[in-house]
């Protein structure tokens, strides 16, 4: 796992001037990758920091040759991450993603001698377009929050909540490539079967119970041939970075389906990623212990460890805002939903990455997975409708006076993500958004 | 839906003389696409297209300028299907392929004057190496035998072996795409959690109830955007061709995993794909109504149309052979395990694509689709050991004295299909298989 090193140093300070703002996502101790563009201009998606309210254009700083090959491996780096999709520079591993992040914060830093030429490579975050930042050859979602599996099993299944797989093995299950959709694309509410309860049979309709998730998206890096195995204190060395992933699911669409081979059209019309990924190494000041119940089993020898224990968790503060079309037009500002914590996973990253490739499955560069629904231990930290609401049952006052069971059209989710503690820098993950459409005619 | 026109003429006859075989899978009404390089050649991957025992190498073909634009669609149709993939191909849609199977039917016919030109571009198929036709984006499985459904439902749920959605929906979801395999890639025993009835908790260990799945892989050509559904009419416009598929699986790992989400672990490690792809159009002879038992729901609007009720089903024969180590050695032919026909699935082809759509999910050129493990009505026609062997209660008998209830290591499994009926020609689709390995160490 990652250590502490000078790129974390909470004294340091960016030339960038809004990286200073105390409230800003994107200090020098974050330095998250995007793919991004000048928006409207058609140029090429091309890697990009983030630094306060800007972007610096890796593309642009390899074509200045402004590193310096102090280490060998930062230009190298630097040329992968600079390209159209940042699955090279996963690929990589952490050497070489250690080293651009060292060389990035020093000519980012506060007195650099490159300032005025690095001037030229950053691109204002108002003035750019993102995309997914990698070619995703699988996407894997997951279900690690003991606190969602158990809400939403109590309403599918009310005699048995919790699996009896569930506290040991991380379930996951193949989600859907294709309609992985970069943040602010709007989403159309999908269509599928519904099946009310005492209907004599199903029919053809849009979602009436569509639901947000708050999840987050894992990058995976340089990943296992097929056949092999990943131990688990060498897994977070195949994990790039986080972004925020909304897994939007249709809930009715989803009871009636998904028995017995899982989730299928209720969750393949849009799951949405924020353009920022934080990568591991930023994350290091927020690790903390990986702790069980006592009377929980414990993991499995393969998904423990003694480093895992000391480290496995993150402290990453989650947040979920609600914005109606009403609210919008009322000029009233996203309402809070719910908070929660990463800390709270019952399954850390390295055991979702452990247990995938424990069958011999293999994981790729720019592989994603998801964390699934993460919902804290109070009634109202659910990270998803159906959660909060218990089902449908219990409407959710809004301002403007209305309320919701289930997003409505027009409406607009917000994801957000954040770590704080005293003695580190505050990093953020930026804000992964999305309105719903009407469904098709 | 196709048509039949002068390719499928069962008088036709080439000038590629294994093509006369009575016997072989590949004569001139087939042509089914492949991509393939010569053997340990290192030379660029290109499409080839089956005739006899030969390939027809469309690179070399594309180079010799042969193809006349007497259609105009030809010449681009050649140059998109020459690549190192078929996705541009495949993108390309029915007019293109149907152009330029007509152009290489009438230059590969007997007297066809550009037969000496052509023979250079010919390969035999003994001295060349396959890889996955396609890039492969999403990989999605279905379930659609409701023999094969109901037979593995008895073992896993005895109460109710079929579950309520199945005759209303063709069920599906969401497969590996990083371990799909070319035929003859060898595949490793997987690990997994083994949880044996009263256990106390699972361990992880190599699977003990290995078994393959008797499948068709669907290879799909334009697509639609994201947000628009495919009407039932109007989908297999949008399926290329078929192959066949060995959806491998670990049926221990699988009964512990597979609640609430689905297979996981238990498929993931291996999916074997046969390399000839035979297009839609070559099985335009083979076509027959679907129909439902009158005491069946009869299929929703959206997935019902009096086209797809004279025409929605295909006549394909399917086989599984099986040869141990101990028969290799021995000289014994791979014994055949059962026999089966796609006319049984309980959902065609352009339901599946009319449902996996419906959601508004966005399927693109190269995305693959599996049928399901394709089951007979009769006791000996399951297409996967745990139903032939009751669960692995009744163990199989096989040549040389030796039993098996689930696959031993040595053990190879071949899959293949054809299509025969009076008055067409016999078609076949080659052979998927695959060898196991034992679990690593």
């Amino acid at each position: 796992m990652n250590t502490l090193n000078e790129t974390h140093d909470p004294c340091l300070r960016s030339w960038v001037s809004s990286a200073q703002d105390e409230r800003s996502d994107f200090p020098i101790q974050n330095l998250p990758y995007a793919v991004f563009r000048p928006r409207t201009s058609g140029q090429a998606w091309r890697g990009g920091v983030a630094i306060g309210d800007e972007v610096l254009d890796l593309a642009a700083l390899a074509h200045a040759q402004l590193i310096q090959a102090s280490d060998p491996l930062a230009p190298a780096a630097l040329n992968a991450a600079a390209q159209e999709t940042l699955n090279e520079f996963m690929a990589l591993g952490p050497a070489h993603w250690g080293a651009l992040r060292r060389a990035l914060s020093r000519l980012l830093r506060w007195g650099a001698a490159e300032k005025d030429a690095l001037q030229q490579c950053l691109v204002p975050q108002a003035q750019v377009e993102y995309r997914v930042p990698a070619r995703v050859g699988d996407y894997t979602d997951f279900y690690t929050s003991v606190h969602h599996a158990t809400n939403v099993g109590r309403l599918f299944r009310p005699d048995s909540p919790l699996p009896p797989n569930y506290k040991w093995m991380p379930i996951g299950y193949h989600g859907r490539v294709s309609s992985l959709l970069i943040s602010e694309t709007e989403v159309r509410r999908p269509r599928g079967q519904l099946m009310p309860p005492g209907a004599p049979g199903p029919t053809l309709a849009a979602c009436k119970r569509l639901d947000y998730e708050l999840e987050l998206g894992v990058f995976i890096g340089p990943g296992n041939e097929l056949g092999q195995a990943i131990n688990l204190d060498e897994a977070e060395a195949h994990v790039f970075g986080l972004c925020l992933l909304n897994d939007w699911s249709a809930r009715d669409i989803q009871v009636w389906e998904y028995q017995p081979l899982g989730p299928f059209l209720s969750k393949n019309f849009a799951t949405s990623l924020s353009p920022w990924v934080v990568t591991m190494e930023a994350l290091a000041p927020y690790r903390l212990p990986f702790t069980r119940p006592s009377q929980d089993p414990q993991p499995l020898p393969y998904l423990d460890s003694p480093t895992h224990r000391t480290q496995g968790s993150i402290d990453i503060q989650l947040e979920v805002r609600l914005q109606t079309l009403a609210m919008r037009q009322a000029g009233q500002p996203a309402a809070p939903m719910s908070q929660s914590n990463y800390r709270h996973a019952y399954w850390t990253l390295a055991q979702m990455v452990t247990h995938h490739a424990a069958s011999g499955c293999n994981l790729q560069p720019g592989d994603l997975l998801g964390t699934g629904t993460q919902s804290g231990p109070e009634p109202g930290e659910g990270g998803a409708l159906i959660e909060l609401t218990l089902g449908g049952q219990q409407p959710l006052s809004l301002p403007c006076g209305e309320r919701r069971t289930f997003l409505e059209d027009g409406d607009t989710v917000a994801l957000r993500a954040w770590c704080e503690r005293p003695g580190a820098a505050r990093l953020g993950f930026g804000v992964c958004e999305g309105q719903v459409l009407p469904a098709s005619p």
